[in-house]
């Protein structure tokens, strides 16, 4: 195996220079062609040939024209006689459609891991995905990440004398219990009900929380409705303050712009897996890098190290 | 597509010969020989050429005898020129092997199912899979069915005018709430916090449970320890009763026997989609039987018909 | 193999249900669900058990849109279990990517035939690909349909005493040839070089067209760009009239209307392969139906009749 | 290609730890769970990242509990990102299910080689298959080794001038030719005639015995059956002595006990492809190690020397 | 499932239009171009579409001209929709290519298997293959006949009384055993020894053949070097005739006349798996017909009744 | 990856041979064996294991045999443990085989690039295949030379001072433009019209050719139809002289012999990509060598360098 070659889709291409520069390599050309029939063709404008190549493309909105584009670059870099291709994707959307809730409907997230494979794809490094299941939808090996240790960096510098985590959700508070012990804090949890799909109510909040200065943890925040109704609980249990962290700050339909409109809301703290664009961004956001994580695991995969060591999985 | 021929592995061969009897078709033989060398050879002992074939084999203990012999049975069939071969698995343990929480460890569940389709399987018929997520592990169509029907039958007939349905865990609260509404009485869960791998505990219950008849509802039991743990949260709670209730009652480490030694638990209802042997059932134990359920389940797919529109899946 | 089940995706629901009209079927509903972070769901909303599935999606602008969506379709018919799904695709829009003409760049038109595949296709119904050697970019059966007959029928009713088929590239004259014997008049052909990918010149015009009522023939027209180009040469020849014929007109770049503003073109015929909206159409354009072709070769596919016989490929 | 990783299911990590030894690498752990519903979990707990991985596993009894945690250790060292895997199979017991001599059998022996590669096997290095056809079964490349080099060497030592090698099957002579050669001595074979599945029969022995120390030779001893009905035709031809090698010892059904229990078999040889429990061990029986040469092969394969070269196939 | 549609390739169109006879349908036509380069082009001249397709091709001379023709059959039928394509082979000659004898060899048995599945094959029908172990080669279902029962047939009108069948080979006598089982008489057989690759001996003949009309029994005769081995240990034996029988009669290097020309030899019996030059057949050779078998069997194939009922395998 | 490792079928060792000489490197030996059934064995006599291994096998006359033995050849590399194994294919002469003009015929050009990757192929080296398409039938990587750098070498040294490059075809030149480019002189074409598949006729030349001497320029001659009608329109022009360039020389149907005979032909020059009978050689012929570019591929391949970057594909 040869050099790493890394290339970026037109889906995030300040995180793939980010890491880039962490690596010390260069970003490699792409260059995205639209034709006058809606069609994409895709060229990797340096030498792949035996390389290690990497290909950074989170499936961020306009979904569809990102995805098809990932998979055109796959394609291009299995006929360039690429040794490799590893997909770096921080934000696998698709990860969230991963049952069959209803009769006759698809399961994104199989199929899309399979479209990769066809595509070429010999590898993916992932982040947070939704359910730790959607690791098995892949045939190929994926190495999936996680971004506590960024967050709990953070927070660190902090005066945490009086903090506690709070799940928005029992059933997942495994790992807000892993942060809060990288916190050296406590740790509690809203007790989540999903009754039916749109209907969640979070009735009570396990754990001692009142006077508390809180962290709310969770994986994604797309619209921001669970944040929102685990503020009211807080609320009514007194709590003193309240930060939100998350790996996936999708902030769809003005979340950002609500829940920094929240006044006991001090700080919303998410990392870059998702581009935000400027105009979106509140005061109260900090964005963190997930970028020298990434690095780190792309040297790792390179050279043939343990990703794991590092990062826990 | 002509006659259904169903075969039955050695896992369960009542459960086999109670689905045939409600198709109204004979279950066929199947013959297995063990060679000297521990090595098995399956022989299906009737004619399945272009036959709609199904083979009904629960992966219950011993679990790698039952799947290396329902693999020989799905080669036999392939090599006999069946149509299609349908597996029918009533119980399937490799789901809970459905993530990779440790580093270099195998996913069981994806990877036996993997092992069905390169072995033959034309599709499953599977019931209660652990997480729905184990459904997109599988490259051929499954039909998930579920037993709430037949376990709310059973309770239909119980004075109800107190009851309530306790899930152990409020993150899985959602089948509880669809079975209280078919038995028309509220729902409460317990909050249970898997901080780690290893310990496991119900800090406290949500929803009003005191002075009622509680009815716990699951999807397996194995060693019973969740329910034990809920079993005191409830008593501190003060409920008038307890009935347990869950499809797969696998009741290993003299489960069966535990539970039914708690003065307050009145019956504990599962269904047959594990053998339980003679000897380690107790008077408390009413096993409901899924063959009718199976049967109309294979009718249909036979048939062409909706699955769906029947089970609600 | 039981009833035809024919649903649309987004792209052409009009076209498809001109083709169940003529088939007496009724077409389908399908559901779309765009979630908060963009990902798309389908959902068939009838029984595919069994069926014989037909899934009508031209690739058409938003392409990225409506191929994510017909691979959605295809994975949600397979799980649903249906007997064969045929992908009823009037225009392949990415069979103008069929090599490579550049290093390391993607092929289209084979990648998303391979996806197809993939996802659940187990044949393709298409109509005028590009080049022939399309058709072996597919590894399931594809039955190519073209619309001569059609548009051959449309000029029969005119008086065509004086009329000559034009092709605009003498190395595909053989379908201009076809056409022109069905309507009993001569062929002629522009000499088109391509000496590099965007320069398109016609230097002149094989035959004899000089005051003859011209009908240009082509596959498809987009820009438009060799159209005008043609037109030149053959007002140098002095033609009496000018008529235009293809079989997708897309129409990109107000093609239409820069052709329709041209005097001496009298009519621009084409057919509906693709949607041409209301605002965009010009007086002088005639749309013609390929449904009752599409019908015709589903009955055919459905029933196990010759496609060949009727369609004479 | 990186470093040698070996690792040892639970079949016979007495020989893994012998061929690490002579590679001069460790035996790298692996965890083997079993779960309350009899579901087995493996860990490989070493990296393999980029590792030339080799699974130490031959399938001996319980052969199927061995062959799933081979099957799952494979699943674990492709999710690892082994960079090859090959699956070191001193005896593949399953090679006896070769044929279809009944209708609708299963075919395991081909069965299990698919099985071994959907789970992740790159390679197989297997020792005297059962016959020489199931190396085809095989979809990725085999090495296929034997000990005639290895029993030779024991017999050299010994006086050979009045031995004779003893094939029990004329029909499989062939290899006992080839180690008569190596110890430069004659060769006979018994006629044996199988003319059902059940009875096997030897008429006569083709080659001078009478008088003469005969060596009997076999590939594998399951039950004894066959060489005790050799035993019967030699004593009849008065010869001198006896020693039986064979490489496989299977020796089930007692059948170490009732060889050694004939009072003119003086040695029983075989190799170590099987582990044999110490209690059934007798004073007659001598165990030879094959673990050298599977580490010269593991050696030659790891570096891409020629292994042909060495062990003749 | 629709009609039967039977073509032929060039090897043996005699045989492909005897079993159409007994089947009571056309042999279609296929038409085979060869272009100025050499390639091959194969159009099968009449419906396929969903029709139960056969193609007739046994594997002779010359092997590779209709190996590739009958894989660009495959290719045609495949993409002309055929519903499924049955191979009927009734010589399999890259059989005999079954193991890896030498380092670095092609295996083409089970090379030619995996060809004929990537071309299109559904199945296959074979015919006394050359060891049994060729089924496992093919990954699609193998109906494997024998010749026994016609070979039978033909001896039954003859006086049998003092007559033997004889074996060349002890190891394979399995299948001389059943043939005189089917003609009531005793058994014997060669001790054919191959101590290496090219020399065979056959120094005895086990059983009582002195004085006896012997039939000698082979699967196929190719250059006849082991029947011609065999007549001299028979003369040896003062037997009182002898006609030979095989299945496949491939007499290559004038095989057949020079056995024609060995007086006491008094007939020479094969069937028409392979076609034999009319100027190659001798008075002595008699040619049965296993047409009417393969018409059985390609009957119970479509009708999806059990072959093995019929045949015994 | 280690050493190169060169083997040569039996189509055409003189090349193989050369281009070897040109990599330093032998070429190393092939057994072919053909048995007495007229099937194929090959052996590759030297070590494979690990190594780079390239077979050299233009698909020429008879293009059977050839390709059998090289599926054979593909099939004992992957044996016999290759890393990665090349068809180095001057000539793909099935690529003529692109398209379905017909109902139910092969797509030879498809299935044969699929049967080579069934046999073990894992990249191509092609040159100037016959249509850019061809290219996209492979699944696996394809480097596709041309020989314009080579043709024009030869060209460079005459008076070039009133030539012209003629393409037989306007559709096609796009390749004559860029080797008159090279040469620095000007293109013209023949209208080349084929309005069904056995009549082709060149009406007429665009361009500018009167007087002048001409180069005509075509990627293959195989009877040479098609020059031979562009000749006759070139006399019509009085051109001053005629010399024919190809890439592909396959002179069936004695072309060379014919085309020598034109007495206005100079000089007839082609490539070795397609080996030529001495007998078959006239004095007009001039054979240049692609053997250097194709080892300089060869050897880019085996070093990870850019293959585009010299050739300008």
């Amino acid at each position: 195996m040869r050099e790493i070659a890394v290339f970026s889709g037109s889906a995030h291409p300040e995180l793939a220079a980010e890491v880039c520069a962490h690596l010390g390599v260069p970003l490699l050309p792409t260059r995205v062609d639209r034709f006058a029939n809606d069609c994409l063709q895709v060229q990797l404008q340096a030498n792949c040939r035996e390389r290690d190549v990497y290909l950074v493309q989170p499936l961020v909105r306009p979904v569809q024209e990102h995805l098809v584009e990932l998979l055109l670059m796959l394609d291009a870099a299995r006929g360039a006689s690429a040794a490799r291709t590893t997909v770096v994707m921080p934000h696998y959307s698709y990860a969230r459609s991963d049952k069959k809730d209803a009769p006759r409907i698809s399961i994104g997230g199989r199929l899309i891991a399979d479209l990769m494979v066809t595509a070429g794809a010999s590898r993916v490094l992932a982040m947070t995905l939704h359910s730790p299941q959607v690791h098995g939808f892949f045939s190929v090996p994926v190495d999936h990440l996680h971004a506590l240790r960024e967050l709990a960096s953070h927070f660190k510098g902090q005066d945490l004398g009086n903090a506690v985590v709070v799940s928005p959700d029992l059933g997942n508070a495994k790992e807000a219990a892993a942060f809060a012990r990288m916190l050296g804090i406590p740790v509690a949890a809203g007790a989540k009900q999903r009754f039916s799909d749109d209907r969640v109510t979070i009735s009570s909040v396990i754990g001692d929380v009142t006077g508390r200065d809180v962290i709310v943890l969770d994986d994604e925040i797309a619209k921001g409705s669970t944040v929102i109704e685990l503020l009211g609980r807080l609320r009514e249990l007194d709590v003193a303050s309240v930060r939100i962290a998350c790996t996936h700050g999708l902030f769809s339909a003005n979340a950002l712009g609500r829940l920094s409109a929240e006044p006991d809301v001090l700080e919303i703290v998410c990392t870059n897996t998702v581009p935000i664009p400027a105009d979106q961004r509140t005061g109260k956001l900090r964005v963190l890098s997930i970028a020298p994580a990434l690095a780190e695991a792309v040297r790792r995969i390179h050279n043939g190290e343990s990703v794991s060591a590092l990062f826990g999985e």
